[in-house]
């Protein structure tokens, strides 16, 4: 398998939405496709990859930087051992030649796109689905391909009180959804603690109900939401302080008993490492979001999960952040906790295939070739023609 | 002080030069124009920022994100309490909207160059160099103009050897340094031995000369290259390990008593407090060389001298990243430890203006209104046509 040809756009993910950190009215992110010189059916393997939501496309680094480096690349250097598929370790490297160590922002997920592609690819030549591929070779568990979802919404809506959160959380369970993750923290305390009891109306016990702060606690008002929201027994709180104050993360696990959840804006294994180090979590309880899309991709997520096995955390504490279908395969193949869903499927970031039903709280991976995003109709006809 | 408009370009600083930890042979930086409203001598005043060399070039998130954001502010969100002049900290604020916290890597840079414009705006709109402003605003001591500066180099050349080596340094000493740097960590740890060796025949003294691993070593080979660094004395010993493993930053520093050095592949704040709580660093020895312009530029470099004021940590620990001409006024005005510079006037990255002098191992920072670019003609000649 050798790279013809490597292809990239911006695409809008616009909403009016907000969370306590930001506006996604300007959110983008970056699509890329592979173009290999495998042929299957009579048509060229492309693989294709797609950004997660959040911290906008990375368009100049991949034209400027990742796309013509891995085209510059010899071919025989990017192949795996048995001198046939492309091989994704040896991507990253080549991918990473000439980049200094620190500085994981925007660049992972530059690279993590273009990771992403190359695993669709080599999924695609073999005829499987990705999350077959990652059960067959990365994980020493039985894979078990129903994995527990929920349903991530309860953003701040321009002019959508309480009464709409209500009717938003509402159709997630009628989608079959058990457990949500509303947002909260952009709000007066008050105001958010109402919030928080208009969704457990809808969900029925703390279990079934996360908060998410987005990092807008410090050490001043950090007590005062934590002690509040304790008497919920909320399945967890998440990012409720800045992603890299460990020192006062680990405070705060010090102090509230319940499940913490962080890890979404940490972007490599040298900050994920940070995370578990410094960071006070709790390994029998809390959840880890580190989003494999925006991190370097798969090649660098199995060695933070090498990391996370050091250092005595299970796979099932793993949660990637924001229902990227490639996480899901990750979740289905890889054994992790769960997977975050965007329900409305009629976001192009909605992570599932067209048609694929949640139920019970549980949901499968595509059984397509490779990611699958061809089943997933609004984002392919954005992707598709990237390909051609 | 009105932004009338942002142009940015790509400028590029290829060179064959080596690092333990990159090659140089595609490197860029941006380049930005920022012209304003107000007149001085019948011209509009236009700030000029170019990045630092090392990570790359930024014009897409300068075009995607940065410059429409900046010109889309409202101009009365972006002006001082007295009305008139941009206030660089409200600039940021408008920068940094709808960005979520983590993630510092080249976002950092892209703010960065911006930031430098806005600064050399207002220092021009004053009649004053930047260092002057930077004196009178934001340090408490009485301002030094004499910066104590060592010259960087040692790189490895194709086809340069021990004794190229020994003429690069000798060339810096003819110039008026007494301290140089020297890149080690991409050889057998003799052959670099050798050229520290070399290093120390000409500068004479183990203090005046500093060597940068560029985090080449792990835990695997770090004891045994530091303890045979340890004899001969160094000035430092600069990024032995991955900037981010402060683990084993601090175990170094609890074995190798001389000064250590590091903080460059660290872009913001919070990664730099998470340094000084973490990385094990001694207040009473030890160096801190965050790149003010690839950490979101001065704005956040204040911030971070406040945090290290509060952890007892002097300013005159501070040697900025790379040598730019704006971390000359930061050591200048704010009274940091030095300042480092590629000593060869001919690069464009070269710190000074034309024919400023080193005498004795210090440099006086430029006269000229603002930053002073127009000083240094080969960066100048670059950079002018972007304010026409």
């Amino acid at each position: 398998m050798k790279i013809l040809d490597i292809r990239e756009k911006t695409i809008s993910l616009a909403d009016p939405m907000r969370s306590a950190a930001i506006g996604f009215d300007q959110m983008t992110v970056s699509a890329v496709a592979v173009v290999t010189d495998v042929a299957r059916d009579g048509q060229k393997v492309v693989g294709y990859g797609v950004g997660s939501i959040g911290r906008y496309g990375q368009g100049g680094l991949l034209r400027e930087r990742f796309i013509p480096r891995l085209l510059a690349a010899d071919p025989e250097t990017l192949i795996d051992a048995a001198g046939e598929s492309l091989d994704p370790f040896r991507v990253f490297e080549a991918l990473m030649g000439n980049e200094k160590s620190g500085g994981h922002g925007e660049r992972p997920g530059a690279v993590g796109v273009i990771d992403m592609a190359i695993w669709d690819a080599i999924a695609k030549a073999e005829d499987a689905p990705l999350w077959n591929l990652l059960a067959e070779y990365f994980n020493p568990e039985p894979a078990d391909p129903r994995v527990p979802v929920y349903g991530s919404g309860g953003h701040y809506h321009p002019g959508n009180g309480i009464d709409g959160l209500i009717d938003e959380l509402t159709s997630y369970l009628d989608l079959g959804y058990r457990r949500v993750k509303i947002k909260i923290g952009a709000a007066p305390l008050a105001e958010d603690l109402a919030r928080v009891e208009a969704a457990l109306s809808v969900v029925g016990s703390g279990d079934n109900l996360a908060v998410d702060l987005n990092g807008s606690l410090t050490a001043e008002t950090a007590d005062e939401w934590l002690d509040a929201l304790a008497p919920y027994g909320l399945a967890w709180i998440e990012e409720p302080v800045d992603p890299l104050d460990f020192t006062l993360q680990s405070s705060l696990a010090a102090r509230y008993q319940g499940p913490m959840a962080s890890g979404e804006n940490l972007f490599s294994l040298a900050d994920a490492r940070n995370l578990i180090r410094h960071g006070g979590l709790r390994p029998d309880r809390d959840i880890l979001q580190f989003d494999i899309a925006l991190s370097y991709g798969l090649v660098e997520y199995l060695r933070i999960l090498d990391m996370l096995s050091g250092q005595g955390w299970s796979r099932r504490q793993c949660i990637p952040h924001a229902g990227h279908l490639l996480a899901l395969h990750a979740a289905a193949g890889l054994g992790l906790g769960g997977h975050e869903a965007a329900p409305d499927s009629a976001l192009i970031y909605g992570g599932f295939p067209d048609g694929a039903a949640v139920e019970g709280g549980f949901v499968a991976p595509p059984q397509a070739p490779g990611i699958g995003f061809e089943t997933k109709s609004n984002l392919w006809s954005i992707l598709e023609p990237l390909g051609k």
